[in-house]
């Protein structure tokens, strides 16, 4: 059975060597000291590998079963959800005029990464109560915040979000379910929704739906479309819970994965909604949400990947077979550990460069989104915004992957269900698919972000990774960072000028590119974070830091990303650059 | 749910317009002219698609069951079996002299691809059988053969393969099932065996085991492995059924795929084995069987491809969401096919390009085993044997990778099991991992496969792609084949070389790059496929073929391959060149 542990060291790293937290001039940040934020680590890793990470493997082989039109979570699921509530942790970075501690949501993220490995379906009812929790701050009228936040807050109630229909995902303009204004102001909700994480449960007094859905007078496509709060149970003016409103479960999904969580189909049949944000402005209000959501979609891709390496990596240990080709190193043994085996190290240091990367990746993105809404820092805003889709797309891509790549370590152990491994590789799965398909991100990347407020963002970012190779010039020690960094982002270059020389005369040749385009610059966000990895270590090291296994270890494990992950940038490139007729020039019909 | 059409066309067409089996001087091979061929493929993909494809969920959903011992199969796989044992199916490519058919190894081989397609699980019972078959005609006995060959050719009787124990998979020397030889001739054999595919089910009278176990005086590792035949029931003299033999199914496993397959610990209890070849040499013969298993588990790989691409492409025609972005092309609807959308096409022609590569590399290779069978070609066997790690590993890694993006294609709906697309991804998996683990393929290739006989294989190969370059120069319409062929094909002798001028100071330098290697050189072998098949296409077309869609699809096709999978090849030569240092540097205490 797959353990956890939660890598506190690796994220000290971020937060302290990488990130520098308190020297930041970003409000919250100078409380972020060491041994602070060592205590919060701590504490929740003891939640995530102690109460958490023991009850994945029983969330996946039990599901949740719908009984009476009531969900029931798996066993164990409950108390672990009093254990969360108990420690605030929900609360953890939401504002404290509603009962949390308005940490900065760079901590946040490195609590959320550790529930995530732990437990990801587990951790979905409360990530989806999150990003429900943001979008009411948003778009939610005063009266809405104070009904509705405290106790989404304190999780004695959850969130959920309802976009999907059955004949409509992406495209929500096919949008069917309809919104009836009422004479008391509120709406009648009818429609199904699907797909629906977290839908229902029987953790929680009470569920706060929030659903789009058209009004009348919106006219066609997403213009008609607004968003409502509807309760599962409706709250009396006194905070009380009142009369059940008309939702409920059609069923509960079998999926491939994420078992413990119940994604449901939701039936509205008349259910009372209130309007939240401005009518036929629901899309805009929902991507407050989503934006978040893809950020926290993006963690999931490596924290699965973190909790499968881990095991992975003590398979490798302790699993004798065969002898280390330049002699025994288990002489004693009847075999060497796996992890003598060449090929068994490449697949490891693929996973572990990897996951180390995408955690510096996604805390300095969490950092970003900091600077944004606490100084209101619009460059790190439209830097986020144009990273949200590389974070999402490309991590939850290769997270999958090398999930995968764990699972491959133990042989024929990894495809028996109890070894553990398999639901990791399951489990990371969906992270592809939902909250926008990784085709989407993508699209969106390409077809929107790059060229947005007239591609300053882009050209911010290239500046950035032109300054960091700039700092190092001369320092022999960080060539093996510097030369691959450079090459890799002068073909994320040539990649963009081919799509703005192209896309005029047909946009498709540009979006035939953008998947490539998406892992292209994935893989340049995380040359950079080892570049600025690879300097600070050797910046402890100099500083004469204790742990310099630690340290060294870090610099190895950055060279082997340079070496070995980076190259795939050529390969994305000459595919960008083949253009639009491989993609196209088969009709439809002749496939 | 999915469907599945056998694609006889492609086949055909690889037959014939690509290997031009009735031109070929191996026996047999004149009998193959396209009617014949057709007539064989369109009786067995009836079958597959009407018989084996409505089960493949079944299997999926129900999977086996272990009751009073005995293995009971999912509702409807008796009645199939009964199907594909009357169509005589299984002796199709076995000798007639045990109730077979004779026919070439290619025609089993597209055959087997179908029902491979249709419901892999279900076929593992006769794919086991097929492997043992070709165990004991190896190195069975006279009488072995006669007593035991007409019934599994039959399908009364099935076979498994039996070599993993719980601490020993790739390292067979570890070993620790026993065989004692008895005053009869007979060895009683105790121990336990795991992962037996097919290891018991209630489709046939009996089962034939083939066991690997150490008997005494055969010294250390592996020199004292024999393989044994185990029967379920022993076989008396006149051919009728006698006791139960003492082996018994400990479990099934719970898997991630191919439910419909009872994976098996196997307890031998002192049951009686008859030893098959010589003693102390059981290695030998296990691996006899094992060659053309690799071969049949990388047909799986783009078999199941093939199965969750045509379900992809028929989800992409039907799903409306979203409108091209060069205007609309279902202006009547209330928006496009997915089709439409350069990204999801990206996705479709990855698959596509990669299935039909992989049929036309695949049949290539079964082709090669005809040669060395039939004619005693040793070139064609020093070929097909450097091969076979190549249509194993690569063909299983691409194939999930493939069935993954099948899966993707589907958005949400492809995480929901009720849809099918979940299998597909599930059973693919197993493909990378069993008959060796794709790293143990890599490892075999390049410590072992690459250097065979002097070199001398892949210099035939080398010499093969280069003159398949220069019989088109000159050729414009070749252009976009034999260039990018030539790059890749000097790709693969430049990785050849580093890894000579550099494994004997370092082996890890060349097995460090062993999997990187595997994957250069796949897409070599399909490159050349892709080329060889676009000259047919022109050939046909020029001959004035009917179907001239199809053959100007291939070519499309085959050019998509080549500007869209073949740059891959860079990516890996730099992986490889940067050697063993940033795989081998890490202390493993320091990971």
């Amino acid at each position: 059975m797959p353990t956890y542990t939660a890598p506190v060291k690796d994220m000290d790293f971020v937060l302290h060597d990488l990130l520098k937290v308190t020297e930041q001039d970003v409000p919250g940040y100078a409380d972020l000291d060491r041994s602070f934020t060592q205590a919060i680590l701590e504490e929740a890793g003891k939640l995530a590998s102690e109460v958490l990470a023991p009850l994945n493997a029983v969330g996946d082989r039990e599901g949740c079963r719908l009984e009476n039109g009531v969900v029931r979570t798996p066993t164990g699921f409950k108390a672990a959800f009093e254990a969360m509530k108990d420690g605030g942790w929900n609360g953890l970075d939401l504002p404290e005029e509603y009962g949390g501690q308005n940490m900065p949501y760079v901590v946040g993220t490195a609590v959320g990464e550790m529930f995530v490995s732990a437990n990801m379906a587990f951790n979905m009812y409360q990530g989806l109560t999150h990003g429900a929790i943001n979008a009411i701050l948003t778009a939610g009228s005063d009266e809405q915040k104070a009904t509705y936040l405290p106790k989404m807050v304190s999780l004695e109630w959850t969130g959920t979000m309802n976009l999907t229909e059955p004949h409509c995902g992406t495209d929500l303009g096919l949008m069917r379910t309809r919104a009836e204004p009422q004479a008391d102001g509120s709406y009648a909700i009818t429609g199904q929704k699907i797909f629906i994480s977290a839908g229902d449960h029987d953790m929680a007094e009470n569920i706060i739906h929030l659903v789009l859905a058209k009004a009348p007078g919106g006219g066609e496509g997403t213009r008609g479309v607004s968003l409502f709060i509807v309760p599962k149970f409706l709250v009396n003016p006194d905070g009380s819970l009142g009369a059940r409103n008309p939702v409920s479960v059609g069923k509960i999904e079998e999926k491939m994965g994420i078992h413990g969580n119940a994604t449901c189909v939701l039936n509205y049949d008349g259910a009372k909604g209130f309007l939240i944000g401005d009518l036929h402005k629901g899309m805009k209000a929902m991507f407050v949400m989503m934006n978040e959501a893809r950020i926290g979609v993006g963690l999931q891709g490596y924290a699965q990947a973190e909790a499968a390496y881990q095991n992975a990596l003590a398979y490798a240990k302790d699993r004798l077979q065969g002898r280390a080709v330049t002699g025994a190193e288990n002489p004693a043994g009847p075999a060497d550990p796996l992890i003598v085996h060449p090929d068994i190290r490449r697949n490891l240091m693929d996973q572990k460069s990897f996951v180390e990367g995408a955690r510096a990746f996604t805390f300095w993105g969490a950092h970003l989104i900091d600077r944004g809404h606490r100084l209101g820092d619009t460059a790190a805003e439209g830097l986020i915004s144009l990273m949200t889709p590389v974070i999402k797309g490309f991590q939850t891509d290769k997270g999958f992957e090398m999930a995968v790549a764990a699972q491959q370590v133990y042989g024929g152990h990894g495809y028996i269900e109890e070894w553990g491994m398999s639901q990791f590789a399951r489990d990371a799965r969906i992270a592809m698919i939902y909250e926008g398909a990784n085709g989407i991100q993508a699209l969106d990347l390409v077809g929107r972000k790059l060229a947005a407020d007239g591609g300053k963002h882009v050209m911010a970012f290239f500046d950035m990774v032109k300054a960091e190779c700039k700092a190092h010039e001369g320092d022999d020690r960080m060539t093996g960072f510097v030369e691959p960094l450079k090459l890799a982002s002068k073909q994320m270059q040539t990649a963009g000028l081919y799509f703005m020389q192209n896309a005029m005369k047909n946009p498709n040749a540009a979006l035939s590119g953008s998947y490539d385009f998406m892992h292209l610059m994935g893989h340049v966000c995380l040359g950079l974070m080892w570049t600025r990895m690879a300097r600070a270590a050797y910046d402890a090291l100099e500083a004469g830091a204790a742990d310099r296994d630690f340290y060294q270890a870090k610099i190895a494990t950055g060279r082997y990303y340079m070496a070995r992950h980076l190259p795939a940038c050529t390969m994305h490139l000459a595919r960008i650059e083949s253009g639009a007729d491989p993609v196209m020039s088969l009709a439809a019909d002749h496939f």
